[in-house]
């Protein structure tokens, strides 16, 4: 666990969610970009060392319309990054923890990624992602 | 804003948290503190250029007890480091904010505080911090 690469925040409506939040952080937003498998537009602010990705369902079905109908908006998850992935991911379940994903899986920003449940973690979606390879 | 300081988690067993958020972290919690005012049990960990700060309730009637009643535990607001508190107050302020405290008030790790109203940050409770000047 290298450092907390972002944190995810679950939106309703995203064209509004990003001026307000380039009001609040006073700086724009760098980029949006749609995870197709997951469904989901994203948009990404710059704070320090940290991102901040705000989270749209592109999908009335998806896991992020899902979370809103039950918890309502606001934080989602949390995301470190990690320098190996995979030996993470071991580590982890050697720990106890249930990965969600037994391998890492395409997310947004070009990054490999696995989710813990949030059963172990004190209710915490947690994300661990790692910069992915350039096809070469 | 400067950066994001740290991430507040609400849990209900901090002696079981502890060890917990070790285990994921890979890394030791430094210290511990009651927040008197708030009555908060608080326990962080370093990530990278940002914390992780634990919340216990130290009193049933306490607002982390009253968090977790209402959406159980998990992440509970997201503090960013400023360099002038109360400059950054009055600019949220102008922009439409609405700030839960007129003056910054004093906040675990030697910091003062600000919190905003999360009814205009999608649901989000975001702290703004600053280290506190030592008394001479």
């Amino acid at each position: 666990m290298l450092k907390i690469e972002h944190i995810g925040i679950a939106v309703k409506d995203m064209a509004a969610s990003i001026p307000l939040f380039e009001k609040l952080l006073n700086s724009p937003h760098y980029k949006t970009e749609l995870v197709e498998r997951e469904k989901v537009n994203t948009a990404f602010f710059q704070s320090g060392d940290t991102k901040i990705e705000l989270l749209e369902s592109a999908d009335p079905q998806g896991v992020i319309a899902k979370f809103i109908e039950k918890k309502g908006e606001g934080l989602h998850h949390i995301a470190f990054e990690v320098a190996d992935i995979e030996a993470e991911m071991k580590r982890l379940k050697e720990e106890g923890f249930t990965l969600l994903n037994d391998k890492p899986l395409p997310g947004a920003d070009n990054k490999m990624v696995c989710f813990l449940h949030p059963k172990e973690t004190n209710g915490v979606l947690i994300e661990l992602c790692m910069e992915r390879k350039r096809e070469t």
